[in-house]
């Protein structure tokens, strides 16, 4: 790979050319201002591309990538550009072709027997919801960004979500894949099979490598039958180790009925209670820790609030649970998913700070925190943790606020190095990852070759090396080489 | 790779010391009666080893592997040796060693809080389960070789079973390995986590890859709490579309409690009420179908029944269901299983024929199933079809047996190469897989080749060779390539 160079790249006419003939010339944009492109959503991340890029088809998405083949040009491939790990812009060097897969938005089928949706990758997630919530069944991926955020993307960073928990994360959602290799070859590996034996699951390969193995133009995903009621209760929990046990209780309980399980920590939800007052959140200030629990019943109400009640009155009983309160209607529901949702904004209305997207087996979480907020403690007295995250699939948001008063951008370049070792180094002693749902993209590509094992980073360079040899896909996410700036706060 | 050959192959002495050190002398099986090992337990495959090698850890593997890489040799992993499609014994040429996993069988831990467990690759499926049980858990994978076969082969064929509509496969089941390299190496990607977003995801690779890859040698899988109540219904249908139809209800009425779903012909039951009078098959003779539902419960066995009885109703109503019965206890229950599961041994008695483990989406099961019969019957007037299988998932064994005073043998030898391609080329225009939960082996390599586009065999080639290079692990399963020899019948 070339090193990133500020000087204006002369466009290479031919390529120019054979884009324009793929995808039309009004689908190739260069010039004006295509910083909603170059730059990411958080305004974190930004690059400058060759040209942007916007296929209308698949197999105007093999053309594109046959032209940039032949001329040894990289491609970043782009979705809803909402991820957080610089992952979807380009680098600095304007040698790299935007590839955006917008206008590939269509629902190509729904089978509501087979539980099965086909769309094409820059269907924006909340459509998708719609088209099956409209043929009466659930896509179950949810999360912040499903307004914005494109199937193709989710499935490129394997996306999580609130509801893993009962359904899987996004790998788990997928049942087959339409991909475009780095040759301009189409993989068409749609299927709306739950059982295929017929040799290496390809789909694999390329659900959760962020682009750089090929590009992912369409997908068949599972579906549900839609819960007749689901039900939203708010339990306030002396520690950790109390929200892990009332999470097997849950289990037990509430079998697969069980679609969410949310800790969240005393200031995370202070934060919000100041920001956001008017969201009224319940018992966060005589308790350390508050879980959210949600109940998806097939059927009804009344015996999905039996349930809940049955499982807090034994909690309660059995000490992990201190105080509780069950919605009352949709509307409560709504109101306490939307305080767990506010929890990032209200962070960012306090000033910047250092975020951690980890996950630990369910059981080390009590362990690790009690270690990690000690060592915290002693790096940096007084410093602030926002502990939040989906217990249920031991997966925490664990970011850490500069001590009040302090002065976020100063405290962030002093100790955001030391603080990110910290807190890898802890997750690695309790078996966890250092990236749950996010991914590695351009932000933590160099910091993986430090927490992976080198047998399997030598193992996922082999595999990059076998399909994508020119190194043209995303290059330099997931496996480090040289990325895009990251703006310095 | 050089064609079988049934002279003897000198032993190179070299070798033969590398290996003795590796697992120690008596470890090192050569000469005497290796038949147990070198045939399948079904005896429709054998082979010739250059030597029996039984390591007793995962370091021992590692050694073998880097001897048998220095040496160039071939390695045949085998677990339970319970295959279906010649995957698991070494080929005629008595050059390749056969690797037997059956000393690392230990479970190693149990984590009731994640919910997960970590096995070795030769634990039998039933000490898993056992050992899942003990803790009060339930290790959700269950087949009928669940006896002898282990979990280092049913992760390595990606294993499917009675539960796959509830729990998913084996891969579903699977949050971590650890794995032996061709070269040697050992990947230790033993995880307890549900999320874990940090590069491509390796294990997918090993799972379903039938030990072309690279050896699997431990696992961590994902346990469940055990249901309170396991209720088990029968019901009889009048054809393959009004099944479809009480699986849509089921999956409405019971959601996730909705634990196995298998559809059985009138022909196949009619074999088991043949052979097997004293089971007292139920309903069968009346009804061109039945199917059997089975409804786990978290809450118990009255809230199971009164689920169950209000779904036959319904589904008694719109005439999806002719007559219905549900078992009153757990005899019952378990005798409905034992003749669902006594079918293939029923057919067995009846004379040999010609199997096809398929899948479909469930939405083209009826017209799969109206197009093929009508098929068969004008390639071979009288042929009998024992249908029967996990509708659920969309799997079924399609089963063509001789008519009636017919000699199988000569059937199978006249009619099975054009029954084969009959029945896949009609999977194939509906959408469906050749091969669902038995895996590829050395059965269908060759057919695999006409069936799977070219596209995906090229990327599949690409991954092998990027793995392993030398071609030694397991050489000719999934990838076609010299095979061992199936005994003509």
């Amino acid at each position: 790979m070339s090193s990133p160079s500020p000087a204006p790249v002369p466009f290479p006419s031919t390529l120019l050319t054979d884009l324009r003939s793929a995808v039309g010339e009004s689908h190739v944009l260069q010039g004006g201002d295509l910083g909603a492109y170059e730059r990411d959503w958080r305004k974190r991340w930004h690059g400058r591309a060759l040209a942007v890029v916007r296929p209308g088809s698949t197999a105007e998405v093999a053309a594109v990538l046959r032209a940039c083949a032949r001329h040894g040009t990289a491609v970043v491939p782009q979705g809803g550009n909402t991820g957080l790990v610089g992952g979807s812009v380009p680098d600095d060097s304007g040698t790299q072709i935007l590839l955006n897969l917008g206008r590939l938005n269509r629902v190509r089928a729904i089978d509501a027997a087979n539980l099965t949706m086909t769309v094409e990758a820059g269907c924006v997630l909340q459509a998708a919801q719609a088209a099956a919530e409209a043929a009466g069944l659930l896509l179950p991926l949810s999360l912040a960004a499903e307004g914005s955020c494109t199937l193709g993307g989710n499935l490129s960073t394997n996306a999580g979500g609130t509801q893993v928990l009962r359904y899987g994360n996004a790998r788990e959602l997928c049942l087959g894949l339409e991909v475009v290799t780095p040759q301009g070859e189409i993989w068409s590996g749609l299927s709306g099979l739950r059982k295929d034996n017929t040799g290496y699951d390809l789909r694999q390969l390329y659900i959760g490598s962020e682009g750089t193995l090929g590009i992912i133009t369409a997908a068949t995903l599972k579906l549900q039958p839609r819960p007749r009621a689901q039900l939203t209760a708010w339990a306030a929990v002396p520690d950790p180790e109390a929200a892990v046990a009332l999470l097997g209780l849950a289990h037990q309980y509430l079998g697969a009925g069980l679609s969410g399980f949310e800790l969240m920590g005393r200031f995370a939800l202070g934060l919000v209670d100041k920001h956001y007052p008017q969201l009224r959140v319940p018992l966060w200030h005589d308790h350390p820790y508050c879980v959210l629990l949600e109940n998806s019943d097939n059927e009804g109400e009344a015996h999905a609030r039996a349930r809940f009640e049955a499982l807090l009155e034994l909690a309660l009983e059995q000490g992990c649970v201190s105080d509780a309160v069950v919605a009352e209607n949709l509307g409560q529901a709504k109101n306490l998913w939307h305080i767990r949702e506010s929890i990032s904004l209200a962070q960012a209305e306090e000033g910047l700070n250092i975020k951690h997207d980890i996950s630990l087996p369910v059981s080390a979480i009590s362990p690790f925190c009690a270690e990690t907020d000690a060592l915290l403690q002693c790096e940096v007295p007084g410093v602030r943790l926002v502990n939040f995250g989906h217990l249920g699939d031991g997966n925490l948001h664990y970011n850490v606020q500069v001590p009040e008063h302090g002065d976020p951008k100063a405290f962030l370049r002093e100790h955001e190095a030391r603080i990110n070792t910290l807190v890898f180094d802890a997750v690695t002693r309790h078996g966890g990852s250092i990236s749950a749902e996010h991914g590695i993209g351009s932000l933590k590509a160099e910091t993986l070759t430090h927490y992976k094992s080198p047998v399997a980073l030598a193992l996922m360079r082999r595999v990059k090396a076998a399909l994508d040899p020119q190194n043209l896909m995303n290059p330099g996410r997931v496996l480090a080489d040289p990325a895009p700036t990251q703006e310095t706060p």
